[in-house]
């Protein structure tokens, strides 16, 4: 028996079979754990069962040692009620995109939530639903897990312990540090790019065929399914509001300065707020915009199969680590353009031996 | 003697000898034209003379058939005029990336302007001056060319047929046009990233933890140069106020909807909103964002060297042609995620063998 095995007692019960909550059942099953699934649809509930991600709850099944409700977020907080009360000897946990919301409501209502642990696995796939589904869904992102004063120890670690199994990288957040936080990663940047995006409809077309590299990285999550984000802004409304209250206020600021330049200071309110941007930026993790830690070299290619996978190779065998790679591709053309990010010290070599080679970059 | 020889009787003389101006050059000394070379700082010209974009043009030479202006934006309509004057047998272009405010200023002044195109080629690199100069610095890039109805064919002709042989995708717009389709693909989207990065300097460490994909590309463009974009901005004062105007618009429906739920139709107009904003993501061509052209398999890989390679080399030996590919590394992880987008008929296929040779893929 795995120590997984042996603080769940062996049985994890699931409600809401969608993406999240059977990618999580597919997990805990690799895992030898006894996953028991229930969903308001029958049909939902079969086809996870199905694709292996537990079986379908019975009458007369033991009593799980925890609950993870996976449900739409606008119906969290009264389906965690009901699990807590369904089932009061185990610790009910959901994975919510927004975690205020909820932990008010069920306050609200009076509900014990000695037995509560809120918690947001920060995954999800373009497409929802089981047959989506991936056991490895959680491999390598932030899973936040929420605590107040009042959650036993060994709530937490129950929780703590699926995340960590999963494969997520775990955090602490109390659930106005999550919401607040996730309104300025996430959802934020999703209002502005669909807000940005909306603005493209009535282009004409020859406007829409200078696009470049930078339109498309701002726009990119203006794809996103609007149905869910509806819901997901819905229930965090009072940060995103402000913090889109905040940056109308800096649009405003902005447009003015650069409407009416022969106002006093108009140049530098502009190049001050730009260089705001650049600070602002600076400080993102990870390898995208990290201008400062990375180099960029950019190698033409040609269109066709196999020109990526040589170059990867004999940067490979130049002894080159790649921190990151984008490619780009012009319209017209018969080329396009791999932009390589590597450490500073190394790019001037790279460069060199890249040319050496026969690879033109820019 | 090709084409541009004889098109420019041998000799282009280029004022500004910075990263576009020395580029230019550089294409142009392949194509064996006599480049003469003047900008106003003598260490700039001597170095990109060095570099061997040209020569520092003398007195005695002889007159060139065309002029390029690769000034500033903000002196770009004097540089022209003077060089509209010292050079009456020449045709004069220019390269600045707006194209409205320096024509009207010329046409203000008087100026005739029958042997003036301007052009706008859409290249750059993060950091400018002649040493970043690259003669292949258009290949496969957009390059606008205005004209109007006064300019001759063979003027229009001769800008064109430069922008051609170094590479560029040739476009003909009307400098309001280009002004106003620049305005919407990269000014604003530049605005919108750099108020969106500057509202991340006052957040806490911990949310700019939980920064994913979706943040990093919104506010790649943000680490953009100020004080080019002071001047950029400035001189098309008008179309982006006028968008930042119409977004500001969209952002304060899209807030007061959010703000005050219980308004009737509150939802539906924050859906109607991001509906918009898929819709006009969708209509930017190219391979980013084109979620609707491709289908996207997640692959996970090692955080080391050569496995990416390995990835690539294995696609094509399966005969998958990759459409578009990113990295994305996860904080505390010690993998990656390989996104490549392929054909949507290929995915499936593409997954299972994929699968079979060992790789996991989400």
């Amino acid at each position: 028996m795995n120590e997984l095995q042996a603080r769940t007692r062996g049985s994890v019960h699931i409600i809401g079979a969608g993406l999240l909550g059977a990618s999580i059942g597919l997990g805990l099953r690799e895992h030898g754990i006894d996953v028991t699934l229930e969903d308001l649809s029958p049909t939902t509930v079969a086809l996870a069962a199905d694709y292996g991600a537990g079986r379908v709850r019975a009458a007369g099944d033991p009593s799980p040692a925890l609950v993870i409700v996976a449900t739409p977020p606008d119906v969290t907080a009264d389906v965690v009620e009901r699990a807590l009360l369904s089932y009061p000897e185990a610790v009910v946990t959901d994975v919510a995109s927004v975690k205020l919301a909820p932990f008010l409501e069920l306050t609200r209502r009076g509900v014990d939530l000695t037995n509560y642990v809120g918690s947001h696995p920060m995954a999800g796939r373009e497409r929802g639903g089981a047959i989506m589904a991936r056991a490895d869904l959680f491999v390598g992102r932030p899973w936040v897990v929420c605590r107040d004063r009042e959650t036993p120890a060994e709530a937490l670690a129950l929780v703590e312990a699926v995340a960590l199994d999963l494969g997520a990288v775990l955090l602490e957040m109390t659930p106005d540090e999550h919401d607040r936080s996730v309104g300025l990663v996430s959802h934020l940047p999703q209002v502005v790019s669909s807000l940005l995006a909306a603005r493209l409809l009535p282009a004409p077309e020859q406007a829409i065929g200078l696009a470049g590299a930078g339109l498309r990285d701002t726009t990119r999550i203006a794809s996103s399914d609007p149905e869910l984000w509806v819901q997901i802004l819905g229930a965090n409304r009072e940060p995103v509001v402000e913090m889109l209250d905040a940056l109308a206020a800096d649009i405003a600021a902005f447009t003015d300065a650069l409407r009416d330049p022969a106002q006093p200071g108009a140049k530098r309110r502009i190049a001050d707020l730009l260089a705001a941007g650049n600070s602002g930026v600076s400080r993102i993790p990870g390898k995208h915009g990290s201008s400062e830690r990375f180099a960029v070299i950019t190698v033409i290619v040609d269109d066709r199969p196999g020109q990526i996978a040589r170059l990867l190779t004999e940067l490979g065998e130049l002894g080159i680590n790649m921190e990151d790679l984008r490619l780009e591709h012009s319209p017209g053309a018969q080329i396009g353009f791999a932009e390589i990010a590597v450490l500073p010290e190394v790019a001037e070599r790279a460069v060199a031996d890249l040319t050496e080679r026969g690879w033109r970059t820019l």
